[in-house]
């Protein structure tokens, strides 16, 4: 008998590229809203959401990942990656949501961990700038005046980067906002004749939880996506930028709401 | 609307991380037959298969893949990847099949078409001895006394590696062979309670197609597997080593065969 | 008594990161010459060169290296390697030479070797499409017809780009030509009041050895260089794209011409 | 006239690999005091340098970078970088200094840097445990009992790894310490029949400046070094283990001091 949560099983269950929940998460985050083109962003919806408003979040995020059973971040390769997520405003049923249309990380168990959550994960790399404990040229001050720094490039191609100068606290976190994301859980066929006709096609809800946030610095932003031969996210470019953020985050992850079946 | 074979899925559908069948794939492979022990081996199979032998593959490939719509190997940073297999040697009702316990590749497309067709690949770095059509010191002879090396990382790790020095062309393929494997398809459920009650969970057989062969290389062969802390590989080290091979393979994939429902 | 060709040096020399010469290289070449603008391009030259005319190349080459003592090529994390070459068309005392202003690889121990030639090596990635020995969808054909990309990375930036249509054979090789490039090698000083005084400044001439060819095939090309915030290649982006090139090179290396001091 | 600090130099001076002086830097620190084997680690030493003693320290640094004229910390791929650091107690005419037999980091701008002040670096993949401003079972506390773990790895080969656990604050840096290490800069001469007469070969003392650091955090830690087949850092195992400590440090660098020639 194998078993493991993933992909590979194996006879005692330890090899599974993502070991079953809880998943315990924390990283600092640079993220920017900002005004996309509302029937371009609309399009990016799946069946049951609705577009509730043309702003959108990119989020540049530097986490450290550990599970229930290890202390995995004693071994950081295993532990630490990078993300860059962006985020349309939907509505499900009339109630506020985020959709995801794109993200990327820079390794295979956060890409496995997130299609299981419906995350449409691919690989990328996510540079962020960061903040030091002591008086340095080298390091921004976390606080009023502080400049920070992001990119992300796929494949070799610089495809998103922001700078973000802090200026004041924020009683507020960014929106829309992960936590609570709406994903679409998509696992295809590859049967002949059946490749329109997923295995799993559901809208999906998050249920973090233990979501703890670090004081919230905001402040002024530029951003820009770059156009790029093989994805639709310049369809999502910054008509208008609002405003930077810099924060902490954590949360665990063992729960999911199921929405609908989309097949 | 949105669309797409695989997520991201977009308005123009021209976003998903793969696009829909077929894909054709062209490759140079070192290969090694080897014996590991019966009992450990058989631990590895799923439901519905038998250990036939326990003669196991290692297969080190440098592929090139391109879809039907698109010269992708224009491109190489999205078409070239490289590969790590381990193949068991199986039977499925008395018929002799291969099974794949572990597989490592570099790139997140080919990670998501091997996720499709049951591969348990992760993210791993192959490194492959090339010859070349001149000659040089710098390059071995495709021929006999030609000396090639592979060898697999994972997570800065050496997992695996191998030595090969070729003696006389061969009739036939290493056994067991990749282009008929069975493997399990397999996405895990999120919700809690049901963490143990995947959504799909399904005994497959592959059906590649246009299958090509160029000359077969046999010759003598050492190959290591090396302890990891997070991993069952080891327990498939090879207790004797059998023969090494070199040549290149073509094939295309667009299908697949449902063989048992394992839920 | 510590010893080795280079840092580090150590009691037995065997860890050096670069073993003593002879170097011997085997490699896929694909090549475009192009025409920049005249008076950008002779802006580049170091003293003691001058423009013999504004037609320049890009070669890009995936490379295996052996040193003399071992048979590197068995472990190929350390002797494959890509890289990315510019050359100008330059004249030393009326002799025609080529100069490189850049050139990008994606290894240490290629980045060090370079050094000590006086290539202006830096970090970048470089892909190159190959050609399979047998027939398949997913490889071009080494012949006419046959279609070959490349293209160059810097910290997650595309710098440049090409595509090669091969149509015929051709006896000459693409220029100018790399192996009797005329570099400058330099080793700043540190110490302060000292920075422009460079330890070492010297203007250096290649003296490869045993340079071998395969059959040179020759087609139409494009190429295209992109901006880029931190260098000064953009300055030499092409005017025109005169012929693109594939081919195979081997060489030797353990000799350097010196030409003149520069300090 | 073309210009830079260092190549590949240009005629604007902004594509030097590295800019002219003065380097800002800071860093967090994960360190381990171990004492090694007295003769092996005397025989590392240079001419010019005594064993002061047979305690040793491993460095595992997480860095931000900035030059004088940009705010590179905004371009993050381009500022950050992590090394790995071996140091031996040495005494130099009766004074105790630090002395580097080995260091790897994972970006060229920093190996750059690292070749003019002596430093012999070569391109190695450094991770280290973070800790993050909120609480989370993802993070270890910077405090009584938090625990941090470190590895470097290199050519895809786990070289060195350790686990520290904080106890207590300390009013002292582990010894040896890196900011006042005693160098050899070393530049080889690749004209036939001169291999082993380099053109640079001095010993040379770094001269940091603006050096602060944080608060000390000391504790109990564990450290290993694994066999490697190129290189002779597993003559610096360790016998026993001192002590780990984290902290922040930053320093700024423009100048250097030359002690000797050793040509």
């Amino acid at each position: 008998m194998i078993k493991g949560y993933t992909l590979p099983r194996t006879p005692k269950g330890k090899s599974s590229l993502v070991p079953n929940p809880p998943w315990h998460y924390v990283g600092n985050v640079l993220a920017v809203e900002y005004v996309a083109d509302q029937e371009k962003a609309a399009a990016f919806l799946p069946e049951g959401l609705k577009l509730a408003s043309n702003q959108c979040g990119i989020y540049f995020i530097e986490w450290q990942y550990t599970s229930d059973s290890e202390e995995a971040y004693l071994d950081p390769v295993c532990s630490q990656y990078r993300e860059t997520i962006i985020l349309l405003s939907a509505s499900y049923k009339d109630t506020p949501v985020a959709y995801c249309p794109f993200i990327w990380v820079d390794q295979d168990k956060s890409l496995m961990r997130g299609l299981i959550q419906g995350w449409p994960k691919q690989i990328g790399e996510t540079w962020i700038t960061r903040s030091y404990d002591i008086p340095s040229k080298a390091s921004p001050l976390l606080g009023k005046g502080g400049r920070f720094g992001a990119a992300l490039s796929v494949g070799g191609r610089r495809l998103a980067e922001t700078k973000v100068t802090l200026i004041e606290e924020s009683n507020s976190l960014p929106t829309p906002a992960f936590a609570s994301a709406v994903n679409v859980r998509y696992f295809p066929e590859l049967i002949k004749d059946k490749h329109d006709q997923p295995a799993v096609h559901q809208l999906v809800q998050l249920k973090s939880r233990n979501v703890k946030t670090s004081q919230i610095l905001k402040g002024e932003a530029s951003m820009e996506i770059f156009d790029h031969p093989y994805t639709e996210l310049p369809d999502l470019k910054p008509i208008t930028v609002v405003a930077g953020y810099r924060f902490s985050v954590a949360l665990t992850v063992d729960d999911l709401i199921h929405l609908r079946d989309l097949r």
